[in-house]
């Protein structure tokens, strides 16, 4: 709903920048730039997603921020570093079964800034044994190769029956 | 170990800034900012301890945006708006028993910009009936009432025996 109004007012101040040129044109360009960040934070995860499901944790895991700095928390506590992200993820999905098919899903985003952003969603692995899912909260920041997950914070929720 | 370093190059900063002013002195600024709006962070969580040990959800609640925008994930999916959110924990926690006594720690700070803060760390709830705690990651927000947290995503973790 807040991205929704979010674009309502981007068209307003586009329409006011179009008819009469004047100082309110930093706000189309903020939106605008809003609309771009979007679509390359979304890019991040639709190839995120499709690396897992070809069975690349490697390629997963460059959405994340190459760093030791990296943070990951859920139900096991904090794990730090870049290396210790992907050696869990590895560990945790050794094999094409084990990491079955993911699909992200309910993407919200909140620009905090203009170098960072917080996204919701939710995300489901199907898979021959059981199916699991749940929630993240990822936390972003833009760098020059582009925008990373600096911090995940993710949740498996039991599906009611 | 970030916030560490970050220090030792605002001591830096500061002591170049003493000796020969220069364009750099608006980083010194920066950092005594960011000294500020730790404590100021600091402080907000400080009384929601507080509130709560003192069985005063009411008041534990102020440390969160008073909006129908505040979001708070975890292992039950996502919970939206503050009268939700207010809702959940008095449901969750009906009487000074069950909220037993509350302790923050491991706090750690990473500003995302001006006005926004990633802020992550422990609780842990001492109870007659069995302690709890685990992590959580809390992004935060200035507002010209103070600093508000905006999103709360919370874990609880198994204690190892």
């Amino acid at each position: 709903m807040r991205i929704h109004r979010l674009h309502r007012y981007g068209t307003a101040v586009l329409t006011v920048a179009f008819l009469m040129p004047n100082p309110l044109a930093f706000l189309a360009k903020a939106d605008d730039r809003t609309t771009t960040d979007r679509a390359a934070i979304t890019a991040v995860l639709k190839s995120q997603q499709t690396a897992w499901n070809r069975g690349d944790i490697d390629a997963f895991l460059v959405g994340y921020w190459h760093s030791p700095n990296l943070t990951f928390a859920g139900s096991n506590g904090v794990s730090r570093g870049w290396e210790n992200v992907l050696a869990r993820y590895k560990q945790n999905y050794p094999d094409r079964a084990a990491m079955g098919e993911l699909n992200f899903s309910d993407l919200e985003f909140r620009f905090l800034g203009p170098d960072a952003a917080l996204v919701l969603g939710s995300w489901h692995l199907k898979r021959q044994k059981d199916d699991v899912g749940g929630v993240f909260s990822l936390v972003w920041q833009r760098f020059p190769e582009g925008w990373r997950i600096i911090h995940d914070h993710t949740s498996a929720v039991a599906t009611p029956k």
